[in-house]
């Protein structure tokens, strides 16, 4: 198999393909040392929305200040080509009762209790491969 | 829609589902703090062992002793069900000329040289989706 060219892909590229996409992998540091979960995700603007289990070890994330990396990677395992996008910026809570702007990012799975973090994007990359 | 319950996985069933996949997302620390990235992976008994560019980011791991999350992620968008496994342990470069046991991780991407890192499980967890 011969492997295919990864492409860099400008900061408007990258945020294009975040804004398609529902679910990502979100890195952030736990008492654990750094820890790594999927969450569902939405996009509006510059902030990520993402919406996880009261009771969860996100959770802890709430008060804010906390920096994390984010990514979504869409692959076709069949061509072996698809894209990766890497948002890294700080965390925080938000109210739960707010609305997100664009529309709130519905779990796929089921929360007793549910809550939400934002996650301000300062730094947006992104790459092609194939 | 209504959300689908998230079903906790034994050691053993989330070691068979993590062989059966190929890409997923590493959380390691760097000099810029916590990074996350997509790559390929070959898993034999307990080691799951990834090869990157000799010149990226993962290549600061090789010395070895840092400690790491990865994350593969099966998710069918039409049903909502899916699942999750999640492997921790520590990192290390390994000889490059090595033969990998059950195979060696064959990279998506072309890179100018490779190395391979080998991720020794210590924990195990998974969860499935539906």
């Amino acid at each position: 198999m011969s492997g295919k060219a990864l492409v860099n892909l400008s900061a408007g590229e990258s945020k294009e393909l975040l804004a398609t996409a529902r679910v990502g992998h979100l890195a952030y540091p736990s008492h654990r040392g750094l820890d790594l979960t999927p969450v569902n995700y939405a996009l509006c603007d510059d902030v990520l929305y993402i919406r996880t289990a009261q009771d969860g070890t996100l959770a802890a994330l709430a008060p804010g200040g906390e920096w994390v990396a984010f990514v979504v990677t869409y692959l076709d395992r069949l061509s072996q080509t698809g894209w990766s996008v890497k948002a890294r910026g700080k965390i925080r809570g938000v109210d739960e009762e707010a609305e997100v702007p664009g529309g709130d990012p519905v779990p796929w799975a089921e929360f007793p209790a549910s809550m939400l973090l934002a996650l301000a994007i300062e730094e947006l990359t992104g790459r092609r491969l194939g």
